[in-house]
């Protein structure tokens, strides 16, 4: 699958709706990989857009009661037309808003990829989990985590960590590329997201592997940016980041991808 | 004309209501071309700046109704009070609303430069466009569609692409500089909109000079800014775009300027 | 004190309320210095999020009612837990709507480190005041004015400009790091106010000098971020910043700090 020549020759359509902290960074980066960004929140043409995208991103990350409003409409249109959906339930758990709205969302939308830290997808399926901000850490094991959130959901559900996990609550995909210094990085989760949506327009049939190919993709741009920039510190490393994305190819990805593939078996106890 | 010298001792403010995707970018572009940025969008305010400051600048990229009423009461102060007035119609074409939108503001305040790419202008005279998100390339020709425009709104249209075209409607400049990579960095079409409102702000007889040395310096920058990173990314160029901004200066645009003067004439079919 | 080395162990978090220009670079900075960023907005989030916070940071430069209102409610529960609360109010003095709004919040919360230039802080203050847009500079000593702010609210007062005042009323430090080209990056003082919330929340009975080192530390960076760009300019000069952020520690600090302690003495004419 030669996915980012297909990407560079495609440029999918990613309408984003997301939080105003990240929208500069991850209209950047899905420059960077080859997509287009249109960002639009309005009630009166979120529906347009969302319905002739290639991909609808849905991030909570500073939502307010009306911009739901305007996703689950925009979500609506996504679904009707075919068009897949990913949510990233920014900071669920942190707050009962957050976790209640994500539901609310999920609720009335049918998403197709759902991603997010250990501890925010734990939140919506229920699961005490300790989450400090917005970059709370996994509660209990990923895996399980994972497949019980893509079985309750209906989707392809990725949890980032030291480890991605990516489900669609049978097959598993695990990931070790990244670098610690994403978390350094605001947005760098956010625009993971909206990458696999670029990543999804290419093929809307095959959701879970390009999903895993997106977070492949993500995390060796990580390593490569950390390559050029450890000496330097976290301002250049997120140029960098950006850098190696518009450069990175296929052969550079296929040599350095580190994922296994695999069963998510449940524990019998759900 | 030595206007980047005048840009630096004069310091112009420019009033940006600009999308929340680009507004970072837009301020520090500003500040590095040597003029002072000042967002503010609240209904309560935006009459009171945008009639001190030296243009303003309404871009809608990232609209919403109430907004535009903003925007709306913004350029009727500016009009007032004799402050340029630049409309960045960002997706126009793209959704009915913007498009709406776009002639609503157009309706409603006196522009003195109309900013966009060929399909954004094309739809506001009612050329059929093929407008792809909000990155829409020109139909039909530049020069047509910016003097169709120059005329039905009384202003000096600017049709950026390979070559960019001012117009006030029967003269004409054609501004060969810049580099694809402009449009790999998210916002660089959105700052020239408010890089133009800087150099209106120097002489408000001078408009179309001065909309025309804005864009031809632009271009220069971002020549420059390439030659620096061509081997890294768009990353390191977005970057280097703004120090070129900032160290940009008259003799160095003289020299590597590509400006063409001359005469927008119709065919006679309108 | 290893106040650096208690960042990066404590990674304390800071509730950001701030315009929407700088929001990014806010939580970069955050997060380079080893703190937690949360940016949240919605009335019906911000109380809880506040009082878990270690620093609630509110910060004008993008207003509109509506937000003031949520910043007045987070205000409420961070000081009922005992979480510092620190103002901005950026561009006040500028519009009647900005000083309304700044004495509004400080007159419902109570602020424990109030931040700005001296045209804004004297605005506050009754004095008059050039302000020219948001970077206004201070108009009478800074001395002076901070001492009476400070007083006035009750609060530490930190004016910034060439010398930095930091002030309870009493004691005063005067810190003379930093370097112009902060001036020339957008939301320098904005991130700076998110970085003294941070400092802050390492120890609530000691704000006083804990703002002084903030100050101090944030000056060294950007003197440390100038040497490595006086050639290249603001763009790059933006990166190195965070870079030398994210590198800063304790010795670093002290071997190049430049702090003045003394006392604030009135005229006795107020």
């Amino acid at each position: 699958m030669r996915v980012l020549e297909q990407m560079r020759e495609h440029n999918p359509l990613v309408h984003c709706m997301t939080n105003s902290v990240v929208t500069n960074f991850t209209a950047n980066g899905l420059l960077a990989i080859g997509a287009s960004p249109v960002m639009a929140y309005a009630q009166e043409e979120v529906a347009d857009l969302a319905a002739v995208a290639g991909a609808l991103l849905l991030n909570i990350g500073t939502l307010s009661a009306e911009q739901i409003e305007s996703m689950i409409k925009a979500g609506k249109a996504a679904n009707q037309a075919g068009v897949p959906v990913i949510l990233d339930p920014v900071g669920a758990g942190a707050t009962t808003f957050r976790t209640e709205m994500s539901l609310k969302i999920l609720a009335e939308v049918k998403v197709d990829v759902l991603r997010g830290n250990g501890g925010e997808i734990a939140s919506l399926i229920g699961v005490e989990g300790a989450v400090k901000g917005v970059d709370g850490s996994v509660s209990g094991d990923a895996g399980d985590v994972s497949r019980r959130a893509a079985k309750q959901f209906d989707c392809v559900a990725v949890v980032t960590g030291e480890v991605d996990v990516i489900t669609d609550g049978t097959r598993m995909a695990k990931v070790a590329n990244g670098h610690p210094w994403l978390t350094k990085v605001v947005g760098t989760g956010c625009l993971l997201g909206a990458v696999i949506g670029a990543f999804s327009a290419l093929d809307r049939e095959r959701i879970l592997e390009l999903t895993t190919e997106a977070v492949a993709c993500y995390g060796v741009a990580a390593e490569l940016a950390y390559r050029e920039t450890a000496e330097k510190g976290i301002g250049s490393f997120q140029m960098a980041f950006l850098d190696q994305l518009s450069r990175l190819d296929d052969e550079k990805v296929s040599e350095l991808r580190r994922v296994e593939h695999g069963r998510n078996e449940g524990t019998g106890h759900e």
